[in-house]
């Protein structure tokens, strides 16, 4: 039984990182405040002391519960008698590893942004000094989040593609096309190897879509090529991937990942083909799954419409037709995690159903960006995952 | 000044109606919750004591502040020195008037499910009593929330379309196209007219079709010609409407909306032309608002995508391409009324920009309700909006 | 029998109307040459001697079967031995009828545009004059030639919607949404009533619609409300209807035609939903067809995907994902012709499932016309259609 | 100057291959036919002398120039006076070159359809062997015939999208997805290596693909990494193609071709990213082109809709709204031989604009397929195209 057994009402979270002006660690919030299961009340939202302190305040954070230093938070807030229960990671992805150890080893949950990490080599590591942690480490692989994602992996789970012959993903995106603003805070620390880790494109946004290609098929990738390209002036991290796929059991696909296709906003769009039939889902109209039993007409399935399962109905808030998005999908992630952390209070498993990416899930796709930059490096040829 | 000057901290929110099975209850919650903005501190959630008392638990309401009447909530929360600044109403429609009244006199914010009453007559006295209300009265019309609306209407207010001549807006819906099941509390109550008032289709979503081509087009109805009916078996309220509209000015449009429609989730749609150009937005996909100048190229316009104007930009909380959908439009309404009770709590204005449906927007949905159904008792002749 | 009996090799057509510069002519030559069942040997396609002249030669008519004057065309061609055995009209409605009866009356079979003339007074005289009439009179209401429209007709007569509650079909276009300019010989006729006739956007897209709606649903029209505008600078005729409409056994619906909307080509779109479900077609992607039985996943039925039936399967050319659009449907009317007047050759009745749009067809377009203009003149008020 | 000078009238055009129940014989007829510029005056239609007969009979062949012989047909049309001026070839790809040999040695055009021939050698030889030929050669890769294809390439020529960095092109269909039907004669002579030639699906669709970025992109490829498969039980030839692309100049791309991918027809589509802007076009609705210029909204372009320039407005037959589909592209790729054929028979050059596929499309296409075999052969490593 955990040491938080017993205790009631919302979740205590804290944060690190996420101050003014980052784009992710506002959506984190967003996401831990709507279901009401979740309470930020601690915080390291920066390591520039000033910063965290106003950024802290912004969020209305108790004076003595904003830190400017992770280390101190996690020692104070492991100390407390209603110290944080969970950690939001919101980072850059350097940072991600050395805070989430400080937190695990004080068994204190781990909500962590993606990508796991900057390195494989650092992902190795935090798995293993996760083993035998009491704590949970969720993953926000947010995509997985959406109802119409759960619904394409438990079709596919129950046989209704038959086997899966052939996967086609991609995530194309416009915003690095034009020459990279200098005062753009997110393309900055993206654009620097140091920070962001093996992979600009790829690890940014090809880590989503590997993600969601590996969660919704449950194949397992034996090998890639892959062909890298920086095609932005004074891009130092690559902004474009091309990729192709080999899986166990000899499906074949193919990745496209892209900073620079001009139109694309977050096109990130799977597909699937079995020997039964198909399935297409596109995040920037989420409510939409389109099914195409061979032979029979295209099924357009939507969000609590009918032919809905389980899977999707437990995920979604609004009826059919009242469209949810990307901070929905993302509270999802929460909301799971909670359902877990609130199991975890009082040593039971989390309900069944209860899914989100972990940090094996977290290692295959800092696995999946190596390959990338192995076979890149070999000038795209074939390179094992292993 | 309001007697809430000097008040900090998030605003202290009361609800009536919106017990455990409720609907549009929890959308509230999540609506004010999304930004940090509210805190739900006190309730009236049933008429019913012990499904007042479940349910105000389940939310989290202190014991305390958990009522069974609205009018010694009132009283009550009136009295108290951190009582409630604002209260959500989201009962059935025949219920809004009494409440607002109630919470209104005493100084307490409303806001308020539509449509505004059951009964034009209860909407007219309603005004009346609320003229001189130091609180302010925030109906839910939620679609007015959604950012492409306002980038819609920014857009004709400064002239993309030129003059409007033709107005095409539809509401289609498909949940009472079979026969009404006994055992659904939403369908049961809206097929009540004594509950949900005049109109069936025409008061739940005609009202928001109405609304919405009002709010984005700026347009004054002089008269229309409506032809109901009831398709549905048992259906004691109209379940389709054909309304023809004459516009002060000239320009025509036409209204659909229906329940029985099958294939519609909630397919609100407005088309709107004018001599320069047309826009068209439709719910369901509300990222997206076509803009087609005349003889030019068809221009996509997407939320946060190029082209957007501040009156979108303010009211969006992710980047381009990830959907934000009905609950955060919702949530905007939330927000722009936490802007103007804010600033009340100082005396101030609201900040430029800040835009909700009021009493005098009810008030108009009521008299297209009655003349609608002033012109089906005529055998669907043309009747004068007065 | 036939005095055609016994001949074979392709229909020997005439054409009157269809000069240089004329759009819908041009069309029915290609029609009427896809499927290499017609032949194009006389043609009277001017009143002008000398344009008739060159516009003869221009598509390669022998010089000795070129007329400037329809009347001595269908003497002279009655009296040939291998004279034409039809005759496609495409002159300007007003002209219809006189050329037509010139053609019946010497048993020459009439493919004619649409609508079928200038006034209903002329519809009925023609009605009459060809009662007992040998010759075939098939109208080129061309929408009715798409495979997925027979498929939607044939579905509906199947039952797949049970009975019908509600029509919505509308046709807007945009080309008449700026200024007229003087040099556009479409616009110029088709803005002279005593040319274009009855109705101008109701005459020449209104009829389209309602034909659509008619031919797919078999519902007959009781009555309807019609609100006619002029919004386009200098124009003659109505270039905007909004009509409710209310048919025999129940059934209501909107029928919009606009010519001033900015954004839409020829934006025909047909909506049915009747207990068990919904269809939708539209124009601009003719080669789906949506079908959403009630409570059951939407389906987007495709042009020789499955599911299609023996009436749209005989319709088609090309595999399905090889789109067939205007010309096509345009072809099948021709098609079905020749495979009637082929059957007429020799006494036969046309095969199972020939069909093609009539003199009543035309007859039934020409009242709805009469009777969207009685209304208009009368306010929009109800009108009953006989 | 030919030795068809001063000839006039209807194109005399031959047809080798295509008897009854192919597929493409028939749309090719369907396209020489459409603009009246053709007549088919003889035919082998097929080798087997009965079937060549009976075919020739039903599509209106004089007796006397029906052959079952290709050769005895190339000798004596080249003999006649009146004999024909082109011949169209639609034979299985093994039998593309030595027909076409026969007719250019005797000065007779061809259209051939696609690919050029079974196997590279083939295809260099007959580029070698029609050296210095007077006769034109023109190869039906249809989808350039398109409007909107060629609107793009006028606009990517034009600079529209500044220097282009990424090429995604795909050609999914389902048709083999499900074990071969013995009796589908399309199925078979296609999955029989000795007549279809090198390549399955990607002889059969990916040349198609291949072509369609070549000719709208104008990039020349230097070498690519091929996977195949043939996943569809008893397939003998591939039947999925996933396909990296490296191009001179540095941009990057990828292509998927398969024909077991269900809820696909013929999805060909096609999207380009430059530095400026991006490009979208799919076959199945062949009259959008998006436009996506970047920082500015997305555009969409309709055929003969605002924006068209003259490449795209010269080959279309109908006014905006209008569809037009394969069958008017294909018409499209005759008529524009046509154009040259009639030039040539004054000793003139095609009329500016002119365009049409060639034998060194044919070529280019044939190293496509040779490269994709090769790389698949080498386990899916880089190949050169040369």
């Amino acid at each position: 039984m955990s040491k938080f057994a017993r205790r009631e009402g919302p979740i205590r979270l804290g944060m690190v990182g996420g101050g003014a002006g980052a784009f992710i660690g506002a959506v984190h919030r967003i996401a831990a405040r709507m279901d009401g299961k979740f309470q930020v009340v601690a915080g390291a939202l920066s390591s520039t002391p000033e910063k965290a302190r106003e950024s802290g305040r912004a969020i209305g954070l108790p004076e003595d519960r904003i830190y400017s230093d992770f280390t101190s938070m996690a020692q104070r807030e492991g100390r407390l008698g209603d110290g944080i229960e969970a950690v939001a990671i919101v980072t850059p992805n350097h940072m991600h590893a050395p805070v989430a150890r400080e937190f695990l080893k004080r068994g204190i949950h781990v909500i962590c942004d993606k990508p796991l990490t900057a390195t494989l080599g650092e992902a190795k590591k935090l798995v293993k000094a996760a083993e035998g942690a009491e704590a949970l480490f969720v993953l926000t692989h947010n995509y997985t989040g959406y109802p119409m994602v759960r619904q394409a992996k438990a079709m596919i789970d129950a046989g209704a593609l038959g086997r899966i012959r052939v996967v086609q993903v991609e995530y194309p995106q416009d915003w690095l096309a034009a020459p990279a603003a200098a005062d753009n805070k997110q393309a900055e620390w993206r654009n620097d190897p140091e920070r962001s880790g093996m992979g600009g494109a790829t690890g940014d946004i090809g880590t989503h879509a590997w993600n969601l290609a590996r969660f919704v098929t449950g194949l397992e990738l034996e090998s890639l090529a892959c062909d890298l390209d920086s095609f932005g002036e004074g891009r130092r991290t690559d902004d474009n991937a091309h990729v192709m796929l080999r899986f166990a059991g000899g499906a074949k696909g193919m990745l496209w990942c892209s900073q620079v296709a001009p139109g694309h906003e977050n096109g990130l769009r799977l597909r699937v083909y079995g020997e039964k039939g198909g399935l297409e889902w596109a995040q920037e109209n989420p409510t939409n799954l389109w099914f195409t039993p061979l032979g029979e007409p295209k099924r357009l399935l939507t969000r609590r419409g009918p032919g809905m399962g389980p899977e999707a109905e437990r995920l979604t808030r609004t009826p059919a037709g009242h469209p949810e998005g990307f901070l929905e999908a993302f509270a999802n992630i929460y909301a799971e995690a909670a359902e877990a952390i609130i199991a975890h209070r009082s040593g039971s498993e989390a309900p069944a159903g209860v899914t989100f990416p972990t940090l094996q899930d977290g290692l295959e796709g800092m696995m999946f960006v190596d390959a990338c930059i192995r076979s890149s490096q070999k000038d795209a040829a074939w390179v094992s995952l292993k």
